[in-house]
Parts: C-alpha cells; structure tokens; sequence
C-alpha cells in the first residue's frame, strides 16, 4: 500500500480537527489524564509519527508539510499538537546521529507502536545554559551510567523512550545525548506540572537515578550541539502551533463579529474592528511565511549530502531561531488584540479566547524564551560578521 | 471614638495583606464560594467601605488616599480588592443623587452591616451602548416595576441593595437609576460567571421580574449620567488595582533574580534583567501619578459646591478615563514581560505569574474597554475643540 | 553576449553600491538635481532596468533577485534605489495589458535610452480613493484626449513615458491605464515635491492639459485593476528598501559599538545592546523572508499560463501587501531603535542615522498608507471567508 | 511694580506663540543664527528667565507653571522652547550650590541681561557616563586652571556664563562644578552642531583651555551630584516639550481631517480617526500629568527647609526621571502615528509633521538616553528595595 501524500494527511488532520477537538476544548482545557483520549484517536488513524523516516515505515513528511499539520492541529487544540509533535526533537536526533540499530529498534518502535518519545534537557538551575547541566553519564565497561534531576520534559511518563542531555566526563565531547528506554530501571517520573496552557499535554519532572545503557545508546557528537540540531524542527512547529493558534483567534472574532450589534450595524462592518483584523491578517501571513521559510530550510539541509555532519557544523540554524521568536511575539500580540474584543464575555471561561491565550503564551517560553534566542541570534549570526 | 485617619486603615491595610491574602493566592484563585473568608476578616476588621460618608457612619476617606488602599490590597489579590471597592460605584451614585432617606437607610446600611451593593446597568445586547439598555421601570402609581436582564453585575448575590439603569418610559429623562434592596421579590440571579481572573470576587447574571420599589429609590437626574459619573470613582480604583498587581509582579521578578543563576552571576546583576526592570518602575510610576491624579480630580469636584450637580453636567471625567486605560495598556505590557521572566516554572501554576496575568487582563475589560473609551474620550474631549 | 546572471547583476550592483554610493550620501541627501549622477553611473554600467522582458532586451531579471538587488541598492541609498526600480509599476502593466506594439516601442524605449518612467495615479482629492479619480481620458476619434491634475509622480520629470489612470466615461470599464509619451503635448510637471526622505529621487506634481494619444494607448482591462497588478512588483519592492535601509542601520550600530567604551568594555559586549540586536537580526530575517515570498509569488503567477488574466482576477495580491506593511512597520521599529542608539551624536548630521530613519519612513508611506492596507485586506481576503 | 503672576506669564506667552512661532517654523527649522530673532522678540518682551530667583529680580516662577509655560512654547517650536529654558540647568545649579556672589553676579547679570547659560558636561568618550570625564580643574593658589573639551552645550556661545563639571584631583569632592563667565580666555568654540531638531536652538562643541576662575567660582558639594539636582529640573521641562509638540501634533491631525475626504464623508468622522486620536489624547494626558507631577516634586523640595542639602542628598529625582522617559516614549508613538496620518503630503516639506518628529526625537536622547535612564532607575530606585 502507498503512503499517504502530505496533502491526505493535512486533509485527514483538518477531518480530525473537526470531529475529535473542535467543540471539545473546555474538556482539553482541564488537563486530566495525558494524554487524552483523541491522541488516542489519532494515533488509531495512522497518523502518528506522521514525519519520521520512511526507512523505518514512517510517513517521511517534510518539515514544510509538517507546519500545515501542525497549524491545523493548533487550531483546534495546542496541547494535542504540542503532544503529538514534540517527539520530533527527540526523533530527529536518533534519526541523524543514532546508530542504525537506534534508528531500527527506537524510530521503528515508534511507528510500529505509535508511540512518543520524550528529551530530558533542562534542570532547575540549568534552564537556558545548558552547558550547566548537572546529569552526568559515567562510563562503566560498555554502559553509561546516568543519574541527575530533570525539570521539564514533556511526553516523558507515556512516551517510549527518552533523549537525555548528559555531561560526560569521560567522553572528549564532553556532553552526550543518549537514548533511554523508558523502562530503563531508575528513570522515575517526579510529578507532572500543572502548566497554564497547552493542558492536553503531559510535561514531567523526571529524575534519573542510576539508569544503566549500553553505550552505544550514545548519539555521536557533541550532545550540547546534537540537541541544537533537533531543537531546529521542533522549534519550529512550536512557531506553527502561534500560527494555528492565531487563526483560531482570527476566526473567533469573526465569528463575533458577524453578529455582535454596534451602533445600529454589526461589529463586522465597525471600521476600527476591520483595522484590526486587516493588522492580525498581515502578522498571521508573516507568520506563516516564516514557518515554511524555516521549515524548508531544515527539509534543504536533511536532503543535502552529508545532512548530520552540516547541521552539525551549524548547530542552531537563524530561520529557526526566527520563526519561533517572530511567531511568539506577533502571536502574543494577536492574543492579546483577541483578550480584548470580546468585551465581559471574553473574560468568563464561556469563551475559548481565555484558553488561547494561555496556549500562546507557551510559545515564547519553550526551548528558549526570547531572551535566550535574541543573546544567541546575536552571538552566533551577528558577532562573526564584525570584523575585530 | 475618632475615626482613623487614612494612613491608619492603609496600614492596616497592608498588615491585613500580609497576614491574610499573601501566600493564600492560589485559594483565592481557585474560585470557591464567593465572598471567600478574607473578605469577612477585612469587615470585621471595621475596615469595609472605607471611603462611605462620614454622615453615615463610614470612614470618609478621600478617592486619593483609597487609590493605596486598593493597590495594597490588589497587591495581594485583585479579586478581593475588587470585590471590596467596587461597591464604590453604586454609593457614589446614592450619596450624590439619592434622597437623604435613601442615603440614610442604604448607605448607612451599609456601613452598618459591613455590606456591599453592586451595579445593575450591562446587558447582552447593551453592554458598551448602555441606551440600547432594554430593562424597563415602569411607573405604577407610587411605585417603579422593574423588568430586565443583567448581564455581569458584581456582588449582586450578596449585595445589600442593587442601583438599576433602566429605562424609564414615564420619565422625561428617559432613563433613571433606580435603588432595590437585593430581597425585593422578583431579582433573581441567574447564574454565576466563571471569570478568567479576580476570581475571589462574584460576578453574576441577574434577572429582575416585576420588581417594585417606592418611586423615591430613583435617584435625581437622567440614569445614564448618574451611571457616568459613578464610574469616575470605580474606573480610577480599578486603575488603582493594575498598580497593586504590577507592584507585585515587579517583586517577583526581583525575588526571582536575586538567587536566579545566570552567566556566573545572578540575574539580579545582569543589565538586560536591569533594563526590563527600570522599564516597568518607569510604567508604574506614570500608573500611580496618573491614578493619584485622576482621584484628586474626582475628590476636588466633591469637594467643591454643588458637586452633584456639577458632576451631572461633566459626566465622565477625563483623568479617570484616561487612569484606566493608560493603567490597563501600561499593566498589560508589565504582565506581559513578567509571563515572559520566569522561564518555564512561569508557564505552570507553581508560580504566581499565571495568576497575575489573568487578573490584569481584567482592567482593560471591564466598565468599557479601551475601544469605547478612546471614542468616548475622542468624541467627549476632542471633537468639541474642533471648530466647524 | 551571454546575459547576465541575477548573480552577476547583484554582485556588480554591489561594487557600484560601494563605488558610488556609500560615502556620498549626504550629497544624495541634498535633494539636488533629480536623477543625480550617481544614476547616470548606473545605467553606464548597463544595469538601469534589470527586471525588463528579455523580448524587449531587457534583463529578464526575477522579482526575487530583484528583492536582493533592491536591497543592496538601498543599503547604499534608498533614494537612489526608488528611482531605480520604481519603472517596474508602469513597465509591469504594460508588459502584462499593452499591445505587442506598446511592449515593443515603450519598454524597448526603456532599455535602449536607459530610461525611466512614471506613474501618475494619485491626485490631491484622490490619494487612497483612486476610484474617485477626476482624471478623465475622452474619446474622440481614434483618440483619447486626457485631462487632469495628479499629485505625486516619481520620475514623471525625466520619465520616458507615463502610464495614466483615468475615468473613461466612453468605456465599458470606466477607468483605463493609458501610455502617454512624456513629450506629449500638455503634460506639464507642475513642481517637484520637497520630500522628507529618498532624496535623491525626483517625485511631482503633473497635469495633463488635453493630452492627445492614440486609442491604441490603452491598456488592456479595468485601469483601477490593471494598476492594482503593478502595484504588486512595486510594494514588494518597496519592501526590499526597508531590508537595505534596515541592514544599513544595524551594520552603523555595530560599528559603533565596536568602539564606543561602556563601564569598561565596549558596547558590542554589553548585554543591553546584544538584545536589541539580536532583536533586530530576527526582524530584518523576517522582513526578508516576507519579501522574497511575495516576490516569488509573483513570479510565479507572472510565468504561469495566461498571467495577465490570472493577475486581473486576482488584482491585488496579499503577499505583496504583507511584505510592504510587515517590512514598514519592523523596519520602523528598527529606526526608532537605531536612533537612539548613537547618542548625541546621532541627533546630528554628522551621523546618518537620521536621514536613514526619514527614507524608512517612506515605506509606510506611499503606495498605500498601512490604513488603507489593513482595509484592502480585511475587504479582499477576510470579508470572503465569513459566511454571510 | 508687582511681578506678573504664572498665568499672566502663561497667557503672554500663548500670545507671543501665536505671533511670532505659528507660521514661522519653516523659518525656525532652517538652522540660521542662534539665537533666532524670535528669542530677542521673547527677552523683549520681559518673559526670558522666568524662573529665575525673585532674590535676584527674576519672575520666581515655580517649575509647575513652567511646564504649562514650556508646553505652550513647544507647541510653537520646540527649538524655541529648549533655547529659552535649558539655562534652567546652570541656574539651578548655581542658585542652591552657588555662594551669594555668584548668585547676585551671575543669575542677577542673567536677569538684567535677559540671557543665558549655558552647562558643559558630555564630553566625546563621557557621554552616559559623566564620572569618566577627563575635564579637570587645577587648583593653582586662589585660581582653579580648567581644560578639557566638552561635545555638547546647548547656548554656550551667545551664554553669559557656563557651569562647567570638572575631575578636581585636588578637592576631597573629586568632582566640581564651576561657573565659567563666557567671556574668559581659553573658553573657544569649536563648532556649532547640525542639529537634527529644534534647530532653532544651537549647540556648540566647546574647549577650555586652561580657563582661569577664582576657586569661589567653584559649587558647593560634589559636582556630578550638584549636576544631578539640576537635571531634575531641566528633565521635567525637556518632558514638557514633548507635551507642546504632541499637542501640535494632535492639532495637526484634527485640522487635516476637518476637510479631508473619506468614503463620502470627512476623515473626522471615520472610527479609526477617532480611535487613533482617542489614544493620543489619552497619552497627551498621562504625559501632562506626569510632568506635572514631577515638577510638584521639585517645587516642594525646593520650597522645603534646606533644600539645597536635601537635594543633594536625594540626587536624581525618580518623578523627573519618569517624566522624560515617559513622555519620550509616548511622545514617539505620537509621533510615528502622526506622520502616517497625512499621507504622501506628510512626506514632504509642504507639512510640519516631518519637522516636528525630528524635533520630539529630541526629548528621548538628550540629558540621558532610555538605556542610560531605566538603569539609573533600576540602581537608584529598585535595587535598594531588594534585600541581600
């Protein structure tokens, strides 16, 4: 049987999105179990995993057909699609520095078992200095021992198996990442965060007490350097999911608007009402321009020759960095346009716009808020173009 | 007994904020029974309707002095801040064109029983256009029978009376405020929201059914004037309460920062943390003053001769609408870099910012959002300097 | 001969950017003789008009390389660039709706001579309203006869031809896009403005005193639509400005900072200055991706089948709109920050940080106002999605 | 005969702003001679000085009616306004710290000769940073021998005299700030600056070489604290000229769309108009009030018991810090509004909008930067609030 195409997906996804979120947000909203039962459903669609590598049978779609899913996914729930997506962090780092034996047994487990995996990066008190990370991975005969505290780290209670950012004194990289059976004795989930947004998803504490894998569970390369290759992917579907996000919101006003008496009109013919949504259309286009600039980017250099040592040597790449930085704050500003046009209502948990909000504030706050990624846009793209 | 000066009930104030409200936000948020206990503390701390006419009984203080008192209170929560001063709306309106009998027996009532009473004027399909109002009081004899639907009105649940805008076919005024004690046969409240912040306070949809009241309960001059006039004093305190809020957020991030580790030193030390924080002290600055100012103004024309007369012929008062909204933007843009300051522990409920945004949100909405009062503004306080 | 390569183009345009601009731009700045010498050097170079038809002789240049071309341009003077590219309006629609003899005649004429020409829409009662146009073009005989007054023209002075919007009371279209020749009887140039910005550009005032051409003149299509399809290649280059102008000014920032000392070190090591930076770097990567999208939007349509019709279905495109808004207002952003990054120094001429913020301030402004963008959006792409 | 009181002043000088300014700004804005014949007209009149000491025969106008008077002035010419009132800066210096002699000298020469002073700080590598000044004063026996080159100094050459900060190696303060009569040999200036705005005024690169005074020309305390106190003041009315230009602004607009044609009506009655408009005024209220205010907080200071120790003391006062910053800031956005409201007629020099960005650029960069400004808020006003 031949694969679905990028378009039968995109178009199974928006038939999901209507029958299996739209409607049902209040009850995704109210983070119980994780993950709830439409991933659930979308998973017994097949369409799980939708980008992993057909080597393995996976669907093998592009970054660039990825943000149109996971905009869709976006605009009927966050949380599912930040669920449904993340594990592309973590699959794209096994996918282009994991032996071929990872690639089979984690990336085919995967697909065969629809299932998630989950990276271990940040801890308490290394939260954007990564190089800080206080996990260590101990060499012993052919295993690496791994034992440190982990802060956040979503998808990890169900997920299959884990990507874990580790120092390793041992190693000359200094750093790994090392993929860790989720069973692996020691791997102990600490508790779930009860975040503000994006509640369909599960994010995790986790703390690894002792966890012993072969040592050729180790991705080749610098683990520091090896996460900034696979935070290009997932950083940029978080700038699509501002995008599903903001389309919602636009549809919502709309949606108002069509209705809402001003001033013996409606709200829809009110001038001020059309600048504003003229305004969030240019920034929703910008948006999604840059989502596809960035994704085609990355879906450039995977097809390239040589792709993992490439991106390797690039490490973070700017469109990337861009798409999430530009998508969280003309998101932001759209959410907060939104927060404000739906007078008293907009402020009762009767309307979705409180909930949307929330979920957009999660985009400039993950994998870097922009503090972070301006210092490193700047350090890596602006200072090697000053001459001394 | 002399009555205690303004700086006494603001220090009582804050001792009532740190004993009572700091450390119990979470409870307060979670939006139980409403009002929640700190409110019956605070009252039988004498300290409920501070700024009631000392010809009542109450404590006399001036707007000025109860701009502090309420950015001490919101600094531990706006909803209880909320739920304690907007009563201000409806006594403004009594004390200055009610009866001395109404004055005596509702006002003095309310200091009395350490009560509250909320305003009856927002419906569905009038919530910024108040003369599209659709309630009715209808002259019957000696008497007023009131009829309509109320869309948000807070405290009205347990409210000792309620000041109604309806329209008053019988009236040459077209439309009267109209006082009904909260037991008057026929008001019924329908249902309580479930807001998105301030949700220690109760904000309910109220049906009134054939309520009659004594002709006297209308109140002198055309409703919807009374009704603006009012909102000078509660607009300037609900500016007050994003002062209380962003005073608190900036301490977060203060407190965050001290032990914060960043590049070998703390955030506290570091020019960007520096940067941000100078911005927002410059914010709140500007906040206060204008807040200050917009309650001088308010006190000034109080104060002066025939004041409610006055005010009938001023309506809505520059510096109070110009308090809220400059409080509203200048607070969102304080909340707005504070969800972004906490990296990912700011995405979950362990920490207060998600609180604190929800809350702020509430300033720009309520009692006309910033669309309705830039025109207003525009067409009360530009368009008559224009010469034809 | 070979023609050039885009690559060969944009690497000869920067040695003349280098050569020839860079270094004079307070004598581009004086806003003296229009075109200033600087463009005759352009055109010596054989590079005047790159993007015309290769049928005609001309370059054949892409919309997309055109952006890269257009933005080197403009990082050495925007006022140079906008003369330079802004034939591209009046070229386009006769390209796409002009008979093969005006094609042959008229933009076979612009590249033998090297030249130019000019649009006339706007008029003074008329700026964003162009339907309210009172420029007429009467038939008579096999002529039409053009009367009117338009108020900003660029390169109407030195132009080879004009292409006018008029009322055509005698057509069934009702408004028509006519190619008069610059020598044409009773087109007199009124004045030159005095512009804030783009100095080095000529823009006028024109009227058009019975001027007498053929019936043959006109272009093909509704004129109001017809200029609506040009106006696509010229907002997207008019997009490209702001990149060059924008990178211009973060390039002055960090040659400042190079050495400006601060506590000690220099600024370029000063976290303050590296977020706004960074921030920058990220805008200008957006504004660059938006106009490059449009551009090969464009393009696209234009090497499709049937593009002129396509383009008159379709009239204005929302890419392009995006870019120009999008690419005015971060580039806005960009000034406004550039300006107060240099001190005292840079409220004086001897830096150019001022006149560049004056050029920015250009691309918000012509073409349409962001306004009437956010308008033209709302109306032509959200307006349809919201059923009735 | 009796001083005129605030208001008469006020209303003369709204009298010499319609007179002589109002009409006159493209002239003013040319950059002649400084001072301009409009200043000559305003010393004529008996205004210049306003506030100088009634001790020594100035109008004893307190900084609160000098606001109104400098907002008055700005609305005319910001150039206008700066030239008249920046002497505020040396004078106040020179009335708290100076010995009686030089107040009687110095302030009473300036009354009598209805002139100016002028202040020499920024020097070319101490420009935020004044503590790295490499100005020095030499003691030699009853002399101090002062040299250096100072970058900017608004008056310096048509001054009476110049309040020079200086390192003193010899004096425990190692800073001084002394009063240097303009006529003394070694002062020279080097240039005059081309201004970018308010370029009516004129501001002069200075050197001193080896410029002799008696010690007692010397200030009383620290001098970069004695320039500190007169900041204060010449801060609050630099905001105040933001208020006067944005007023004009404001004016500018409404005048324009009285008559400006709109979808069959006036630009004054289109909701986005009013909506933009609304928001001006709303800032031009935030910004008077606070200006207001922090010149209230000088006043009262200044009237206090030992003001000049108390001040000295206290240094830079946040009211006069927020004030600038706020009214910079807002004054922008005013701004930036503005010149998109005229379309393409306000890119040209036909339109006042282009003069009077430049010259509200102004407010945001002289006598501190925004960067420079929010860091001394941070050190002097937030970090003492956060214990170890």
């Amino acid at each position: 049987m031949s694969k679905p195409t990028a378009s039968d997906v995109t178009r199974q996804v928006k038939v999901f999105v209507r029958s299996h979120l739209l409607g049902n947000e209040p009850g995704l909203d109210a983070g119980g179990e994780a993950p709830p039962p439409a991933i659930g459903t979308f998973s017994a669609l097949g369409l799980a995993g939708w980008w992993l590598p057909t080597s393995v049978g996976g669907g093998g779609i592009s970054l660039e057909d990825s943000v149109d899913i996971v905009a869709e996914l976006a605009y009927g729930d966050a949380g599912v699609a930040f669920t449904l997506f993340i594990s592309i962090l973590g699959s794209s780092m096994v996918e282009l520095y994991g032996s071929d034996e990872l690639r089979r047994t984690h990336l085919g487990g995967l697909v065969a078992r629809r299932g998630f995996c989950a990276t271990l990066a940040s801890e308490r008190q290394a939260g954007s200095e990564l190089m800080r990370t206080s996990t260590t991975a101990v060499r012993q005969g052919s295993d690496y021992v791994i034992t440190g505290e982990k802060h956040f780290s979503t998808n990890a209670a169900f997920a299959e198996f884990l990507v874990c950012l580790a120092g390793a004194p041992d190693d000359p990289a200094r750093y790994l990442a090392l993929v860790i059976p989720r069973e692996t004795p020691g791997v102990r989930i600490e508790k779930r965060w009860d975040l503000l947004g994006v509640r369909a998803s599960g994010t995790y504490q986790v703390s690894l007490q002792g966890c012993r894998v072969p040592a050729t569970s180790a991705l080749r390369g610098n683990g520091l350097r090896v996460l900034e290759v696979g935070l290009n992917a997932s950083r940029t579907l978080i700038a699509a999911t501002a995008v599903g996000i903001a389309r919602r919101i636009r549809d919502l006003c709309l949606e108002y608007a069509r209705t809402k008496p001003l001033k013996g009109a409606t709200l829809l013919t009110n001038p001020v009402f059309a600048a504003k949504i003229g305004q969030m259309e240019m920034q929703l286009e910008a948006m999604t321009t840059q989502c596809k600039a960035a994704a085609r980017d990355w879906d450039g250099v995977v097809a390239g020759a040589d792709a993992a040592a490439e991106l390797l040597r690039r490490g973070t790449l700017k469109s990337a960095l861009v798409a999430k930085m530009l998508c969280g704050q003309l998101g932001w500003q759209i959410a907060s346009a939104g927060s404000e046009m739906f007078g008293g209502i907009g402020y009762t948990h009767d309307h979705l716009i409180g909930k949307l909000l929330r979920d957009m504030r999660h985009v400039s706050v993950i994998e870097g808020g922009d503090d972070v990624l301006r210092d490193l846009l700047f350090t890596r793209y602006v200072v090697p173009t000053v001459a001394a």
